[in-house]
């Protein structure tokens, strides 16, 4: 009896201590890649690559600056051949695929590369993606959407683009449960990480509900929103990194140039427009990121390193 | 006995005199669109709408001066949506289908309307059309090829494009009989219009072969090539128009602007690259044209005024 007390003690006694200790060493995205537990990382992400060639061009320029080191390409899209052909060139670029299921420019649309009466639920009645991602989400077979990722990820592979990493073009993947279980079972079965941020776990709740403790995701996402003002563009993002919390962050940009063809798309959406996009080009490929980076010794990594730590 | 002698010598004296009446009273397309046998009648007409916004936003200012009055819209490229607004917008342009088989630039693709597993012949091994007219011409399935462009007048209508005429991007339906006969037949059932140009029988004979009493074509195409020089584009031009031979002539252009967008697309083909889309542009909104066509007493008219004739 007494040894059992003795025990039952122990355990109350020790249990605070050995929780404890285990959260403290449960080890942060940081340290698994082999960084200190303090070290503030940075994936400087260009989203929307084979969209449109003002996409292609400003995002290979900027990726030959070395500031921009990521970016993920839409397979469906009129310029997915252009950017295949850089990723065959470049083969150490750190392109994932961002799988898509809209066509949000009224004037400028795309559609599946599955065969069309395949993946109905995901067309609009002109046979293209949804315009917004709501309705994307709202229609969406999740089989069908299960058919459709996997195709771009085969098509992709077929053109010689390695993805190092998924993500979903304006979130639609994210919009509700059954869609991001597709999302990360397609993962999983390739073995590619995917963007999903811990900062993201409060507002929906199936993420951490759906991820297992080997599913590797970084920290946070740091992107601009239509509330900042142009003159405010700089500012916004210089301050963000300056105040960069240590952990894995990766900051989503959208890159082209002002010009006709990016006008053309986004004539009527000034939110993500063209100005918008040579603004995010502006600043990345400027002295003025170069030097927030190094001032607040701030590593740049990859979404190639972080597909390491999948088993 | 006399009577039949006086019947049959009449009928030999009258024979000839009837053949040549006939001959010559065979109604000219230009008579039979009510002008003068010997007038000089124009159609100014810019392909590959719907392809680019650089080609939709030069063409519609090339519209607005008066001096192009025709244009046909490719109904699978990605630019589809700008030019259908336009049409919706403007009933009484005369836009036709530039119907599509070939996606021609490496970096910028495009493919069928019909479901990709329905008109396979007509994919490349990456699931878009062919490169080439030839390549797409030898592979193509008749029975898949008319699946396709009836879904391409089908698509336009419902995006409330009504066309008045049909032609063919690089010519693919006309590389063989059968193709011919696909395009015939589909045009006819639609009561359209189709390029067809006395002036190639000569190097086609299946053309005269196919064509019927009452089906409506035109005299000549006129267009440039790559022999001549850019500093001779408005020369080109200018000469041809002045030597206009009487009857319907249509100028078969390409109007873009040498912009990113153009550049990215031809970037390894210069022939009706951005900068040749860029001259075309330039003379045929320019007052040098303007005033040939002054000068010269050509009157323009449209594939809509032809496809009247159509019974």
């Amino acid at each position: 009896m007494k040894r059992i007390i003795v025990a039952v003690l122990a355990v109350l006694v020790l249990l605070p201590i050995v929780v404890t200790h285990s959260q403290t060493n449960e080890k942060t995205i940081a340290e698994r890649l082999g960084y200190p537990r303090d070290a503030k990382l940075l994936i400087v992400h260009a989203d929307d690559l084979g969209m449109a060639h003002s996409v292609n061009a400003a995002t290979i320029k900027a990726f030959e600056t070395g500031l921009v080191n990521s970016g993920s390409i839409m397979v469906p899209c009129p310029w997915l051949s252009e950017i295949a052909a850089y990723a065959r060139s470049n083969p150490q670029a750190d392109l994932g695929l961002h799988l898509t299921l809209t066509s949000e420019w009224t004037g400028f649309r795309w559609g599946p590369v599955m065969p069309k009466d395949r993946v109905k639920s995901l067309l609009d009645k002109d046979g293209y993606f949804y315009l917004l991602e709501t309705e994307a989400a709202s229609h969406a077979d999740p089989k069908e959407v299960e058919l459709e990722i996997t195709a771009q990820i085969e098509k992709a592979r077929a053109l010689g683009i390695q993805p190092t990493h998924l993500d979903s073009h304006m979130g639609t993947l994210y919009q509700n449960k059954e869609l991001f279980e597709v999302f990360l079972r397609v993962a999983r079965n390739n073995k590619l990480p995917v963007r999903i941020a811990k900062s993201w776990f409060a507002r929906a709740d199936f993420l951490p509900a759906t991820l297992k403790a080997d599913d590797v995701y970084i920290d946070r996402i740091l992107d601009i929103n239509p509330t900042v003002t142009p003159n405010d563009w700089a500012k916004f993002y210089s301050e963000a990194i300056k105040n960069l919390e240590p952990g894995v962050t990766e900051v989503v940009i959208h890159l082209a140039y002002d010009d006709g063809e990016m006008r053309g798309a986004t004539f009527n959406h000034p939110d993500w427009g063209a100005a918008w996009r040579q603004r995010d080009f502006d600043y990345f490929t400027s002295d003025a990121f170069r030097k927030v980076l190094q001032e607040n010794q701030i590593k740049l990594i990859t979404w190639r390193e972080l597909g390491k730590l999948i088993k």
